[in-house]
């Protein structure tokens, strides 16, 4: 059998390392060829794994007590804090001689991406960028890049994020040409800044890139492309913006449900929830680098972490059969 | 009685003159001090205005039948179009002795926009906008500057938009000093593009503005802010993604409604739609010329017609006396 090993950093979740080490534990259970390295407190790590009845053999721990908090500068505190459990974490995934498919981190979001480019960097790429997978109308989902890890690119810095982006489609989903469209607002060749018009040709003119051409904002998440390329600033409003809408949306439906004394109504609420959940689905992929590196949200529970393995599992292996994406 | 006299191009409109007629016809019964001109197929409106009872004394008309579509190139169109009704009405609303509040057409938007440089620039202001009043999570409304006039801006662009955006609020919502952000990817002072982080020292010190600081993409229609400052590029992401977002939304509704025929559900779309169906909230504002001029959607109804005549007597009145916003 195949073994799958990755390593996941137990601190830095708004939920404290329980949540985190309970998903490692569940994701061993559910995956019998994943090994897990889990980063973080030894004592406390032991304890859980050993109430969930895991064979320890499947485990390894590099303990670390340290972490990069969400308000401190993220290249400081990777420089200043080389015991820091991300840090730890990001070595360790990079080791050659223990072959990992990837890394899980709930942490200080600009750590992890500074921190892969530090340590996993991949000289064949010209710069890593960071993708989300975007619930789509068509049942589907969308890779969004990059959604903030490079905020004024150039043309061939998106041109990079579009191959990024296919590659993983490809392998997580078995997509054998994944649609590549452009964000821009309006869909007409002419349309976009300045930025846009010079991306769309060399995207165009790319063989291995199937482009779509420019979609439009209210298109983002139709399912009318697999993967949609744009600069970090915009990928960021997308991302956020959706998250907005749809969680002001949310919370209208309960205000409604309680001013009519509607219970049936939050039916409707638990419905959204399951599909604008984004921490049930993961967070940020750090691509472009040696190693699949997950942001996973900092309000991940432990289904963000099993979901996150059988991505990076899905992602390893060419035949995709862990196909469901939510736990 | 004070008068207040506008502009209505009755072409353009996806639902046909008879729409906007209609809307223009149930402005003049909401209020009475309004006087209106139309420009389009005289006979109809001639017919239609007398099917309505209007005094006829307070509508002018201005025979016009070709327009510029939707598919057409805007400038090409305002060049070789001079009878085209966007064109007559834009030349009428600029008339100084005519002394109009403003005018309002459903027509094409770069056309809409290209015709307002054309025959009402305003010397004084660096460049025109397009404005979009959103509803926010806190029952009130965002300005949100640009939409997507200007999609390459300069910082002191950016510094026009949020002074125009300030004034329009000020003016319409009868605000004193309304609250300006800066859309950017991070709500520290330190996030953003070169732009947003060139424009952000400009607004601070500019003591007409009362500026709150950068805004995120989640928190854009939060209501942390009454006016939201962008480029076009992203300005149009906010817009259309919103737009998107909703609808897709909604349609996941009527379809959990269907398959668990639970009818219910659908008074919960009712709701929604009211509040997302922007057409009924007008359409686009071009800001930073001689009059405001205000772009309909495309599908506006009677409603859309009457709620942006109330926003230009609004705007033109100091004391801003009809304060609904949705008819």
């Amino acid at each position: 059998m195949t073994q799958y090993k990755i390593v996941i950093d137990t601190l830095g979740s708004d939920k404290g390392p329980e949540a985190i080490i309970l998903g490692a534990s569940l994701a061993l259970k559910n995956f019998p060829e994943l090994f897990v390295t889990l980063v973080g407190p030894k004592a406390l790590i032991k304890e859980k794994i050993r109430l969930f009845g895991i064979d320890t053999s499947r485990v390894k721990i590099i303990p670390a007590e340290e972490t990069i908090t969400n308000t401190e500068n993220p290249y400081t505190g990777i420089i200043k804090k080389p015991q820091a459990s991300v840090v730890k974490a990001l070595q360790e995934v990079g080791l050659e001689e223990e072959n990992y498919i990837g890394m899980i981190s709930a942490g200080n979001s600009g750590a992890i991406i500074m921190g892969s480019f530090k340590y996993l960097s991949d000289e064949n790429k010209t710069r890593p960028c960071m993708a989300a997978i975007m619930p789509n109308d068509n049942h589907s989902f969308t890779c969004l890049v990059d959604t903030g890890a490079t905020i004024d690119c150039t043309p061939s810095q998106l041109h990079s994020f579009a191959r990024l982006g296919s590659d993983l489609m490809k392998k997580i989903y078995n997509l054998d040409s994944p649609r590549v469209g452009l964000l821009s607002n309006g869909a007409e060749p002419t349309k976009g800044n300045h930025l846009v018009k010079e991306t769309f040709p060399i995207l165009s003119s790319d063989p291995d890139i199937n482009f779509v051409g420019n979609i439009e904002g209210n298109r983002s998440l139709s399912g009318d492309c697999d993967v949609l390329v744009c600069d970090g600033f915009a990928g960021n409003q997308v991302l956020k913006n959706t998250e907005g809408i749809a969680m002001s949306i949310i919370g209208d439906i309960v205000a409604l449900s309680r001013k009519k004394h509607e219970p049936k109504y939050m039916e409707v609420v638990e419905h959204l929830m399951k599909k604008y959940d984004l921490s049930a689905l993961g967070g940020g992929l750090v691509l472009g680098v040696r190693k699949l590196v997950i942001k996973a949200r900092g309000n991940s529970d432990e289904r963000a972490i099993v979901n996150i393995a059988r991505m990076l599992i899905n992602h390893a292996n060419e035949e995709a059969f862990y196909t469901e994406q939510t736990f």
